[in-house]
């Protein structure tokens, strides 16, 4: 192998140009190609920047042309040589350097390379596990270096903003306390503390709050977390999160400061307009007209109630759902009267998936209305119907009659699915909301008592404090989610300051008195130094990055991410560890070692 | 408790100046200070920019009066007002708003406060265990901001800087794999993979040799590491790493890019202008002349081998000493000859501690030499000692004879303790270095083997490469310590990027074939793909940001650090956690339950 002693990289690949005719250049990258042609070798020499095609001559350098012949993919040379003009002909309008190339006059080996497992090149067919494991030929992908790169960019404009707006960053504790309240907390034996644990961040929530008491006005920090969940595709055991909390502002200022920073990061790493303010909707508006609260505004194709028109007809399955406190909700799905009766009875299962028994359907052809349902309506009652449903020679009606969630639910998935089937979703838009009002509790009914819909420390609006002593149920939280393109990317809410409402909330949660001191004592406590009115917000990084790369998989956007059993199988984490690190630690496992991993 | 609405805050407290005379204004804080005099209440009212007089009248508003006489320290208010000129005998220079106060005309009391447990302001005497137990109290004091504001500044600036150079700030995975090399891992116990552990990282060395040969070239993250090693008072378990990594440059290229990077954030941070470059020092004569392989040059007195002046006399401690491979060194503290023979005896005392058996002097004073060795040579060697020492009427020379291990430790320390003694160092001096050609092993008499002296990814100079099958002690390494103040605060090297060396040096650190590929595997497989020459550096932001601030803790620029026993006394952890949760790990403690943790 050879050094790069004496030779100074001067250019990355796609610095170069025609303009630069004839200058003398050195260069480092990686052998993305080698051809061999009429006694010239062409190299193609990518780095992080591009590539562009260097040519040795055997007429020229016939000893550098000797060590050219003993290259292969993947070699990573340095290269001293001048640039040159291709000719019309062999100009390559797919490569940004494709005008010129490199006549090469100095050659040094820097290493050799194996053969790799697969190919270094976008739209690979590759399997993951096998991506994984050779993460560092994986990210050697331009796509995949596109991605770290459009994160950091994500990540620097964000940086920039807050800065700009007044944002402190300050890290808090990764050690921590565990108090489990939503999902499960990693824990991490203390050796000095035997028997005791620190659990790690599943967000810095109560740091965050504890340093508006502490003065600092406003916060930010981009963040790890961590939860213990069985994964889910788009889950994983370690997140970054874009953490923020600010004094002295009320819910309307969080939510026009978040909206300019998402139009910030739009307009500094993609050059695009995001128009603000955002649309807001009521958490009741959401479910009511798209059954989700985290609704895709690409497409239209609302839910529709149409209990009033199909009330007091022969069909009994409305009339019952009607008369125990359901609903009869209907999307139209206009110009697909047509749809094949094969997928209509599949559509039949898809909702039963969400919950639905069954799935009603009136198809408005031309020759008439083809449905299973409306010989029990009067012709008065159809035409009520296809009213109220805006319905038009050509649409089809989707009828769910159920109890109000399960509506929702399988209505709202099911115009999802249609919209994704009859392609009405623009992958090029970008749709922004926030979604607002959200309820303050929701009943578990498995651990028969209310659970906190944000947090517990979320607040209520004022208007319905009062109520946490007599009727939880019907509050409604300063809470807020954005939204874009049906995924929720953040959300956050006004916070609790004052310690007599937040142990109402630990205690309408199930909260003993007990419990709440022994795992939030301290907050409540600092409640009582003078804690200014604040809230707050947390983005997900990695699905926000991965929404802004159109990457269907956060996996794209982590460097190093975990298999969906959180195992690193590149470095084979996580790992047995030697018995005497457990002893120090005073704790055993269960589970029988199989072999002992080292001293 | 009132709400702020149909308030807006207009501006910060220090924002407010004398041209503003009459201005209306909205500001947020909390109460410094309140004081009542005929007929006027004023308050220091306080936020994160500094302090503004309010003065309330009961003459212009007497409800707003009333409700100011409820106020209390550190309440927190809304306050709107006129800004208006202070008379000239009332004028505050201590203040930068010393020359304004504002004439309340409506006030909002946000929320209340109980008597903080001490005063929130600077240099207050306060035991250290109060102030961290209440955190959010200590942090409002304004030299705790300014830290914190100092650190956000700092990294902030680090961001601009690497941005601007083409590097791409990557986060690296959290839940790594234990490979325990120096200090003590921290484990998190998998849930999902029963009876493996994850380990956090100690830095992301691997994850970023790593990222260079997947191509990303210059990488740069600021980075959370974790130690469990027992704290001395500049540790913390916990603490924040400046990790960066670059392929294709060479050493030289590499400290000039650092030392470019540190001028920027004085500059950027401190408006300081750094001297580049700095000082390069080898190893070898660090140790030579100051002891020490991270010397404080804000001071000389260097450590002046006297070992030839010596030898040859009837004094038998050194004469044993030189016999033995020893070597007798001194420094001139230049003007104490007429140090206290109470102190030299404590002098004697403090080499001790550093393993030196003695300590000889020689005071030059107006009246001749006086020490209790010079009997022992002849006139002409006394002053050769006199000579090569460099001493004049009034100086003292310490002189220490030992191996050269414990005359650089007890020598280096001294020349230290007395610079601090006799005030020799300039507090506001910045005293920047490279370190340099450190050896590649240390010899581990405990462990009878060789250890990596930075650690065993790191590259021996290209001459000494050889010597690993037959000489490791002589190799020198490409590795580099920066120093500023007699602290080292980044260190880093060239790497190996080569598997066969990478094995050869493995083991010679003892580890064995199987052990190696155990553990780093899938780095050595890695190395075989086209791994670019890289090296990269790592500070530790805690102790740089401490330095900056003029601080002697880092406690006082972490947020949330732990105490000593390693624990967070705000929050109590770590903690005991409930038999469910450990159950669910597949780990049980050693140690018995006092009680169980909750649910």
């Amino acid at each position: 192998m050879d050094t790069m002693v004496g030779l100074k990289r001067t250019h990355s690949c796609n610095d170069l140009n025609k303009a630069m005719n004839g200058e003398a250049v050195v260069l480092c990258g990686w052998v993305a190609r080698r051809r061999d042609h009429g006694g010239l070798i062409f190299i193609d020499l990518r780095d992080r920047s591009g590539i562009v095609q260097i040519v040795f001559s055997s007429d020229a350098y016939a000893d550098i042309f000797k060590k050219a012949e003993t290259v292969r993919s993947e070699y990573v040379l340095c290269v001293k040589g001048k640039v040159g003009l291709r000719s019309p002909e062999t100009v390559n309008a797919n490569v940004a350097t494709g005008e010129i190339e490199i006549y090469g006059e100095e050659l040094r080996i820097l290493n050799a390379a194996k053969t790799p497992p697969f190919y270094i090149q976008d739209n690979v067919d590759v399997d993951e596990l096998l991506r994984l494991k050779y993460r560092y030929l994986d990210l050697r992908r331009p796509e995949m270096q596109r991605n770290l790169m459009l994160r950091h960019h994500v990540t620097k404009a964000m940086r920039d903003f807050f800065d700009h707006n007044g944002f402190v960053e300050i890290e808090t504790p990764m050690l921590m306390k565990s108090s489990p309240e939503g999902a499960r907390d990693y824990l991490v034996p203390s050796r000095v503390n035997p028997g005791k644990f620190f659990a790690l961040p599943q967000s810095p929530q109560i740091f965050k709050q504890i340093l508006m008491v502490a003065g600092m006005e406003r916060y930010f920090q981009i963040v790890r977390c961590f939860r213990d969940e069985d994964l889910r595709a788009d889950r994983q055991p370690e997140f970054t999160q874009l953490d923020i909390e600010m004094s002295f502002l009320d819910r309307e200022e969080i939510l026009v400061m978040m909206e300019n920073m998402i139009a910030y990061l739009f307009k500094e790493t993609m050059k695009m307009d995001i128009p603000t303010p955002f649309l807001r909707l009521s958490y009741e508006d959401a479910m009511a007209r798209y059954g989700s609260d985290k609704p895709d505004l690409r497409f239209g194709m609302e839910l529709m109630d149409i209990s009033d028109a199909v009330r007091g007809s022969d069909f009994k399955v409305f009339e019952t759902v009607l008369a125990n406190g359901g609903q009869v909700k209907a999307i139209n799905v206009k110009g697909y009267s047509q749809i094949p009766r094969r997928e209509l009875d599949g559509l039949v299962e898809y909702v039963n998936i969400y919950g639905a028994k069954g799935l009603a359907w009136i198809c408005y052809t031309a020759e008439g209305i083809k449905s299973p349902i409306t010989k029990f309506f009067s012709e008065e009652k159809v035409q009520h119907i296809l009213s109220a449903t805006n319905a038009q020679e050509g649409d089809l009606l989707l009828i769910i009659a159920d109890k109000p969630a399960v509506v929702a639910a399988a209505l709202g998935q099911l115009r999802l699915e249609m919209a994704r089937r009859l392609n009405l979703i623009d992958s090029d838009a970008l749709s922004f909301l926030w979604v607002v009002d959200f309820p303050m509790f929701e009943y578990d009914e498995e651990e028969k008592r209310w659970t906190a819909m944000h947090h517990p420390f979320t607040a209520p609006r004022d208007e319905d404090a009062a109520l946490i002593d007599t009727n939880p149920g019907q509050m409604k939280a300063k809470a807020y989610d954005m939204i874009l393109n049906g995924t929720e990317i953040g959300g956050g809410s006004i916070r609790i300051y004052n310690r007599d409402l937040q142990e109402k909330v630990f205690k309408a949660i199930g909260l003993s008195k007990e419990e709440a001191m022994e795992k939030f004592g301290y907050l409540l406590e600092a409640f009582e130094y003078g804690t200014p009115p604040h809230g707050g917000i947390a983005f997900g990084l990695d699905r926000m990055i991965m929404l802004m790369a159109k990457r269907s998989s956060i996996r794209d956007v982590i460097a190093f991410p975990k298999t969906q059993s959180a195992t690193d199988v590149m470095t084979q984490a996580p790992s047995e560890v030697s018995p005497a690190q457990l002893k120090e630690l005073s704790i055993k496992t269960d589970i029988v070692l199989k072999k002992p991993a080292g001293k």
